[in-house]
């Protein structure tokens, strides 16, 4: 098994500054702590609780502030797609293209994503079970893409609550792909906070070690420089200046679970 | 409070000839028991379990054959819509434009079909509180359309099943938003048959009673002349010989319920 | 199928007085609507949140007092014991010994309320699923006595809340058994007040009478001349000033459910 | 923190034989990893799932066994209770007192539990949340007995089924009391093989790592030489034989969570 790669960036496309920024001192961190990384920011939030909320700078200003992350710092990038038609732009600037958790069962979106020929990460939905990722996955392989990652990002348990269960990782891994832990919406509260989705920032480092201590390929963790100020998912994203010591415990639990 | 009202037909627009006999044969039914009936077919089952499972006709050819039946039998048409996109054409045939739960909070798909000016009926989504629908109903409402439905129908229970939790009727109803009981799709085994969706019909008319009981304004059931040969949704539709027997019992309770 | 009965009093027998009153306005509203009644209430609160709650009179205050309501209102009581050697002495004066839910699978506690020839009415694990009461069924059977009655209380749903499942009914029916539907403890919220139980009253009459229409031997429900002031189970229990309405309801359901 | 301790044995006192065996291989396991040893075996199965199934010797000839493992090995020993008349007894031979999952709210249970004065082990019910075991506390330190922990064992998930929340550990840890997560127990299937609870002992493991990586002070996991010959939860104990490489990275974790 190969060491962890980390997808992380800010939830939103807040600004290009702060996307720059961001992308920049992640970069500084994961070379320092020898990490692969993936930036991944979303252009448009389109399910967010509610209808006042900001949700972006739209698939073409986003993408154009992604493809200069990606030639700047020289890295991949990474963010999520919502409808079909949105996959062929997205596929001309990212590496990656994320399939939200809520739209994991929607054919026409996986098979659009697909086609580009970019790997394609789908987020387990909260509503399934992680054997039942599979159908998932064939439906991207049948259409001709073998380039799959899952992402565990946890499960409906009661209501504004979800729960992590570890067992998803291996079971999901059992489906030959490699596996990704997103480790700051897996402590989201939903509905927690009446028209937002409130999150439990204190249990990211919780989660993220148990998920490395289990086996994983990669980390998604959202971070921001100011989470209390984001315009989305601050409850649950961490803070930049508490990015490198995270990554060192995960990074160390890592290489023991992955050693002989 | 209002009669319940009947949201009926098989779940996927199978052919013209099937679509056709049943809405002859549930007319028939409804008038003889003076319910209000509402025709519902899928022209699209865009969220499969398997990538090889039908999907049905496509929007056109959908709805020509469902403007057929609003016209041949005098009666309102329902169906699901699952892009934005579709939402205009949607709006020129039928009289209530559905949300299916998956996608309940996307924000985009809602503006869509409220601007359309008919009714939407959202399903709440099997991952949401019942009260995490208000936020739901605001981006209806916001968008300049008052005439929402919101539709019950099993909330995620651990793996591979769904619960109804009955509290959530008269919770959706304080929103001031008449509620329908779907009691097809919550007798639903999500997984449950590997590649396709399995389900306990013999707890349609459990649900459906218990439902009436809590107090309804409409209810929603799936019906096939043969569930167990149907393209979509067998194990849980019920059959058109059983329908009269459950809408009797389903009445006689709305009746004792919305008495005063 | 015979008409429901109804299970009531008070949670806790706090005193003689209430005890008494409390019966005779219950007979007095059951021989009005023609429902047969069990007097319920517990002597002992053996499972308390916390250990500063009141718990009750004991196991010998407490079964003289049943033993006079008993003998004063001609009706058959019952109430809850915790330990195996409570038994015998329970047995002597209840017509049916109920098991906690808690305790549902204690063996030792089934053995020897079997032994006792008396009814035995087992609550739900909020642990289980339904069918897993079948084993439970077996013991006392296997016990020696066949008078078995199942009570559905809620089951876990994530954390701090119950949610009733209506299709445990006809599960643990199919069992061969009486089934009973508890409609105030399944309105608990456990946890939801810090040191006590919390609980929401407004939904007891929706949830008994869904499980009405479903179909149902006995109603179990606990009522109080005045909740807020109970010493346990206030915010769950109902009004006795509101019974009589609910019961009306529940008889008219009931009615039409049974008849063929 | 100090570095974990492991509390482990067969489920079940099969024989004197048995336990002798597996104590003395644990012994010769922890000696070699430098592991602090307690040894946990039951007596009686007090809440078997079916009524034939085999409950153990009892608490006299049990206790008598688990004395002589104290002695012949030198390390302290552990067994569960389930009713407060046993207290005592077993406060005379035993160093830590179980109080089993499903018996944590049980007042006298507890109350007799702490008056030994020995170290009280409850395990966290599978219907409460974590924070819920704050009164369970509350209940032994106002019986005058301040040496607590808290067992994290699964929460129930959905029917047959059991989630561990990792974030359990820390919000228990919380309450400031030691915190030991049973991994053998966690990986049960309640009712999964009709007339026994089944299991899953290929995610033992993978659940241990994960809990040491979020932070434990004990790890609690059951052993036998052949599980699947063993007499009570064969399905979901650990074969002895895979002991150590369990164990290694257990500690291997546990130092790098808990190191500066």
């Amino acid at each position: 098994h190969n060491p962890f790669v980390l997808i992380a960036g800010p939830c939103l496309i807040e600004s290009k500054q702060l996307i720059d920024e961001t992308a920049a001192t992640i970069k500084e961190i994961t070379e320092k702590l020898n990490i692969p990384f993936i930036f991944k920011a979303s252009f448009d939030k389109a399910n967010r609780s509610s209808i006042n909320s900001e949700r972006g700078p739209g698939i073409e200003k986003g993408l154009e502030i992604l493809a200069m992350v990606k030639e700047k710092y020289n890295i991949p990038v990474t963010s999520d797609i919502h409808e079909p038609h949105q996959a062929k732009l997205a596929g001309e600037v990212l590496d990656i293209i994320q399939i939200p958790a809520f739209l994991c069962r929607q054919t026409d979106l996986l098979v659009a994503a697909a086609k580009t020929g970019k790997i394609v990460n789908v987020k387990k939905g909260q509503f399934l079970a992680p054997l039942d990722m599979k159908n998932v996955v064939v439906k991207l392989r049948e259409s001709g893409n073998e380039k799959v990652l899952l992402t565990e990002r946890g499960t409906t348990f009661g209501y504004n609550n979800l729960v992590v269960d570890m067992r998803s990782l291996p079971i999901m891994r059992d489906l030959d792909v490699p596996v990704v832990f997103d480790a700051t919406h897996s402590v989201q509260i939903p509905g927690g906070q009446g028209t937002t989705t409130g999150g439990k920032r204190e249990y990211v480092s919780v989660l993220a070690r148990a998920a490395a201590a289990v086996g994983i390929d990669a980390l998604f963790t959202e971070v921001h420089p100011d989470p209390d100020q984001a315009m989305s998912d601050g409850p649950n994203m961490i803070k930049l200046d508490d990015l490198e010591e995270l990554l060192s415990k995960v990074k160390e639990i890592d290489q023991i679970v992955k050693k002989n």
